[in-house]
């Protein structure tokens, strides 16, 4: 069912892997930034190899057209692409797949395969791009007793309606990012949302998970771009209206935008829109020290100047992507309009961040008809990592090394201890499980009141151990995260790999709430149980 | 308890009502707008004269201190300060008033008298400025058999802490808008949230109405200003972390932001603060037809530009407020900042207006070091008669005018049959019912998709008959948002009088889920039952 194949065990289509030699390239490169020669790619699985549990359920015949039971189609939907899930795949260890994966045509048919479920008692699970990173579209361990389906969105794909006069569009929410674009592209306009998943994630992937996307600041989650929404439950359709702003109540789209399937599916959004830039203006900025460029970020986050790009990376994380001369730290700073010249926007920017220190090697680049900026030099560096990063998991994982990105947002006064204790408390384990490694932060978005720091991990580990390994590391980044006031993801989404750190984050009586919400919509429990919230 | 005492019939402070001559004077002013000789004025109401049913409920000791049974303080808080309100409370109809008056000065005065009532089994009505104009302080008729507990948190008053480094302070909710700005002053911040009841409004107010203030464009209501809560409910305090972004399951802040005190009382808030401004730039720009102004403010919305003051007012309310020569199309245009001369987007700014046949009779006004601006020309004109407005409420209803302002918002490619439908069952229906009146529109708020447009509405009322005159005149402005797809409300909040509208917009399974979210946090049904959904 699934027409151009995804890798189940890495990230990206099949047909878009590094060939052996850039597996080799990407190995050796890693090597080196381990400082270690003894690691190994280890032989890659095969679908063909994999044996599933059988399906302990068959769909009925009216669904049967749009049901798959191929072990392909089943080990695909087992995992998102968290580390611990491309592991689980290379090992090949698929305990507990889904029994049956639909592909819904229409909303119709996303109603018939929930009542289906319903009839059943299984497990319904919204199935997107299936790139969630924290767990998200996974059965839960209790799936041995419930049968278990997966609901894969993406036949839903189309722009259905443009209203040019609002700028919005009526959007089927199984639509991945490319093909959304290629969509609005012939009518000038984009949603310019481009988390790193784009590729392989979908709209409605990106709302129920709050993903964060293309602009730095201001605008930075689709949430701010969701205008109404359309949400199959098992009570039935609920549509909220089209309004560019309200103050009628609790946000009804605020309790969908970030629900990650437990209450419904979202089968369309009305989405606003941005115009094709045609104005960009961009430059790297560099700071001899990691404080100065906070300290410069922070003036800029709180300037009213709204930088589209807004990114600073730390020395290391500068050093390991070869970001310019790869030493120091560096900004990305970028502004984009299809309204006006950028100059004021810009120079202005500079000037707060000369205020730190900051300097422009490779100077600014300013961009006054659509052509692209922020291609070449050092932003252009980052920006080609950026995108190749994920390709390289794969390989990541077959030489057994260990990896991830703890992300989060903390405001700025807290931020320089924020920073210390995260860094601190997974080098040190780093140093203890992986006998060293590499440890880097870079902010993606900045507010008034505070960054969105990411932290990367990577280490070597033990073949056999990886899984261990990274818990550890994880348990001890996420850990200071939480004790030091942060939030377990800034968009990532909590799924059921950051659900023990929310927990402990959001406040229990907001549980208590959005449990009985919950059983409002979904009396059987059906849709992602234990993800976000205990069943 | 209340030490400066405000007016129960109409707005304000007792000390700062018009004098005799003035209220002879706004007197004579109606009477012209309505083309009417024969409309005077009725004796007004002392509060001498009230006869309030009998208190059902004593405090219990440990509360007596912090409780209120005297006429003055129960009366106030019978009502808000909607027309229908000054109406009964002009009559002397008080035949539901709370039966005590709490006056917490402490979050755990909050807490014990929120448990009084549960023992009680009162109904408990979270009271900030009393401003309400949508019923969201009253008590349910069905207080004739639970006694009534009104809760006013003014006392909860103090700036607690701010945080210079994150640009936020820790603020009680309690806190009217004069005396927040006064503690927030000497730091060089402002909160900068003017909604037109700033005087005798409370920031907890505004955040459970999702109250719109200063900014028109962007941070348009105080929703993007709260960076975490303290919520006292029945079943405990319930408080979310300082976030700047996160992306950890639906938001618990947008959960309260708009729950008008049906899911538990808010205490204390970390808001986000703003630099007060030191570079301002304005002009009032003239359109000759209303229809190129909502051209020009469109293109102004979806520009990027951002202005932080971008109202439009139609012919009429142009002739009203008597702003510049009166005549044609005003746009209130204004930029600020605490960073950078303003010069690049108010030119560019105007030379959108431009395209649509924008002039600027009175020129630009722009200022450099913190001097205000806006004060002067047409912009000043609005100004003036946007501040003076509430204190004539008072005598609109001493001589039986009828008058509301319905607001809304709703997408650009619908607002013509909205303007169209809207205004013409108005006036409709002020023909019928008042022989004529004055209908007037404004944007208050603009944004990329559309605007959010005010209607508002004065007709000369019949004694006796004025209620009535204003449901049918309320009715057909409100029926015909809800049919032309706006919102019921943008920024007045839902309360009672908005409910019957409310319950066509809002999706029924999002009441479904909001009413059992209600239930876990408020098993008793205590908290203000009746406002936003049935109990």
């Amino acid at each position: 069912m699934s027409e151009r194949r995804t890798l189940i065990w890495g990230w990206g289509y099949e047909d878009q892997q590094p060939t052996p030699e850039q597996k080799k390239a990407i190995a050796k490169g890693l090597a080196a930034s381990l400082g270690r020669s003894d690691l190994e790619l280890a032989p890659e699985p095969k679908v063909e190899e994999l044996e599933l549990r059988a399906p302990r359920v068959t769909p009925p015949t009216s669904l049967a057209a749009i049901c798959s039971m191929s072990t392909y189609d089943r080990a695909a939907h087992t995992y998102g692409k968290a580390f611990p899930d491309m592991l689980r795949a290379f090992r090949r260890q698929f305990p507990n797949p889904p029994d049956v994966v639909a592909f819904p045509r229409t909303e119709n048919d996303v109603v018939a395969v929930l009542d289906w479920c319903g009839q059943i008692n299984a497990i319904a699970i919204p199935f997107g791009g299936g790139s969630s990173v924290a767990g998200g579209v996974e059965a839960p361990a209790e799936g041995a007793q419930r049968s278990i389906v997966s609901i894969d969105l993406r036949y839903l794909n189309k722009v259905v309606e443009i209203d040019k006069t609002s700028r919005a569009a009526r959007i089927q929410a199984g639509v991945y990012g490319p093909a959304l674009e290629d969509q609005l592209r012939p009518h000038g306009y984009t949603l310019r949302h481009y988390p790193q998943s784009f590729e392989v994630s979908s709209l409605g992937g990106w709302i129920a998970t709050r993903s964060g996307g293309h602009f730095a600041t201001l605008y930075t989650h689709i949430d701010e771009f969701v205008e109404s929404l359309r949400v199959v439950t098992p009570r039935g359709i609920l549509e909220s209206r089209r309004l560019p702003g309200s103050g009628a109540g609790p946000s009804p789209d605020r309790m969908f935008i970030g629900s990650e399937g437990i209450l419904g599916i979202i089968t369309e959004a009305w989405m606003r829109l941005q115009d094709r830039p045609v104005y960009r203006a961009s430059a790297g900025v560099r700071f001899e020290r990691f404080a100065d460029g906070v300290a410069a970020t922070r003036a800029l986050s709180q300037s009213g100047l709204y930088p589209t790009n807004c990114r600073l990376l730390d020395p290391m994380e500068v050093k390991r992507n070869k970001v310019g001369d790869s030493t120091g730290t560096m900004l990305m700073l970028g502004f984009e309009s299809a309204d006006h010249p950028l100059e004021s926007w810009i120079n202005r920017a500079l000037e707060c961040c000369k205020d730190f220190g900051g300097a422009t090697p490779n100077g600014v680049v300013i961009r006054g008809s659509g052509e692209t900026a922020g291609r070449e030099g050092s932003v252009g560096d980052w920006r080609d990592a950026f995108i190749r990063m994920p390709y390289n998991m794969g390989t990541t994982v077959a030489m057994s090394a260990i990896f991830d990105t703890v992300e989060s947002s903390i405001t700025w006064e807290r931020f320089d201890a924020f920073y210390a204790g995260v860094m601190e408390s997974t080098q040190k384990t780093l140093d203890e499980i992986c006998g060293g490694g590499v440890l880097s932060c870079r902010f993606t978005h900045v507010y008034p009141d505070g960054p969105a720091p990411y932290f990367t991990f990577l280490g070597a580990g033990k073949r056999g151990g990886e899984m261990e390994q990274w818990q550890a590391l994880k348990a001890a980044a996420c850990d200071a995260v939480i004790r030091l006031g942060g939030t377990i993801t800034h968009h990532h989404a909590v799924g059921r790999i950051h659900k023990p750190w929310y927990d402990r984050q959001r406040p229990e009586l907001f549980a208590a709430a959005l449990r009985a919400a919950k059983v409002a919509l979904d009396p059987q429990g059906m849709l992602n149980p234990g993800v976000l919230i205990d069943p």
